[in-house]
């Protein structure tokens, strides 16, 4: 059974929310990582995996790109996409990404932003992202940092009496697979990988690995948001990008 | 000025005896990692970066190698390496790696086995790896994990009152740099830098990245050495091990 916390409706109101403040850690850490580690979007063929409301799916048509396809889980993500970010050049379906089976359908890059973490089988995933890249395409994505999702238990800042971070737990780091947490709902579902098994999973499945990212906030966040919550992506990254290319 | 603890009289008594017990994470954890990462020996010419005692390079020429060179900073493990691991097929150097000056001479193999985070300028190593390297020449190196290295404090295990160990302290990843501990003496100097420095400095100058290794123990040394010690290594990596090649 695939996770579909979205169409919670306490989730969703809560993350909707979140989302359109415009004042989050994907505004100001992970977006600009992923969006700076794409080469172009000039005529580029997209498909986004987790596409969520669209803006990312609108913001590559508005950056040139000849056609998005987003895929989300949530029927309350994709009607919010095709109400908000429309576009004649933008395919919305609401399908789980493990269930997406498109026949002679390729594209030159596939985005995945935050997504990959509530995928149970991340090696099947790799085959399928494989199976509809053109030659030479690109995979670009971001998932949860493996010093985030290792430990098992929640909380993982440790605080002085005074409510003062001291430190980040880490644990269980090489025990892959489910982690649960309480994100605005309980029971939220993700799955913990080692570094190494993102990384390798690509290369043995025929991808290089063109650029790590381990973002932490841009300035504008910093001036914006709480800066301590920022500062702590120098602490410990929260997210990780990886860019990787289809070997031909 | 480079470090050289290797030649502390202290120092060297104390690791020696380490080593020669036969029964440390560089037995168990860090040497079968690295050894695993080799495709072939056969007919290689190696260059063995921080060589120590030798070991290493007379296990290159008992498994097939064509020639070992091996470098290293302290004379006292370059005169233990000549009595104790000598071949006329292994020529040893005692120079520090930065000042390594080789003129005409390429390898098919470049191997450095703990000695990276002794190295102050990553990048000028890996250029200087590159122009040691044969067309398709790869180049193998373990280094301590930046989980491990990144908090600048000591003694990063979080323990309670009767001694069991919590979780590991991580803090301060993203600020790269030294990091100073006592290890036999005072003062030990290492360097910290996060996963995507290692990984992305490789790419930049003209690597693949062919396999990431996070190493746990051996089967053997969950039976020899403390298993308490080595099942910490599923809390968390110690050792990073990285296999690239140079781009042709």
């Amino acid at each position: 059974m695939k996770q579909n916390i979205y169409d919670n409706p306490i989730f969703f109101k809560e993350y909707i929310s979140l989302r359109e403040s415009g004042v989050t850690f994907n505004d100001f850490v992970e977006q600009p990582a992923i969006k700076s580690a794409i080469s172009t979007l000039k005529e580029k063929s997209i498909l986004d995996l987790g596409c969520g409301t669209g803006h990312f799916a609108k913001y590559c048509i508005e950056n040139g790109a000849s056609k998005v396809m987003g895929v989300d889980i949530s029927r309350n993500m994709i009607e919010q996409a095709k109400k908000e970010n429309g576009h004649e050049k933008i395919e919305y379906i609401c399908t789980p990404i493990e269930d997406l089976e498109l026949h002679n359908q390729k594209f030159e890059l596939i985005i995945s932003s935050l997504a990959i973490h509530y995928i149970e089988d991340y090696s099947k995933l790799i085959v399928k992202v494989r199976s509809l890249l053109n030659k030479n395409g690109e995979f670009i994505f971001s998932t949860e940092h493996p010093i985030v999702t290792a430990r098992k238990e929640m909380n993982n800042w440790v605080k002085d009496g005074s409510g003062n971070k001291l430190h980040w737990a880490l644990d269980d780091y090489q025990e892959e697979g489910k982690r649960e947490e309480h994100w605005y709902i309980d029971g939220v579902i993700k799955y913990h990988r080692t570094i190494s098994t993102l990384i390798n999973t690509l290369i043995d499945n025929g991808f290089i690995v063109e650029k790590i990212i381990e973002p932490q906030s841009i300035p504008s966040g910093l001036e914006q948001m709480s800066k301590l919550e920022l500062i702590n992506e120098e602490r410990r990254p929260s997210f990780i990008v990886i860019k990787s290319s289809k070997l031909s």
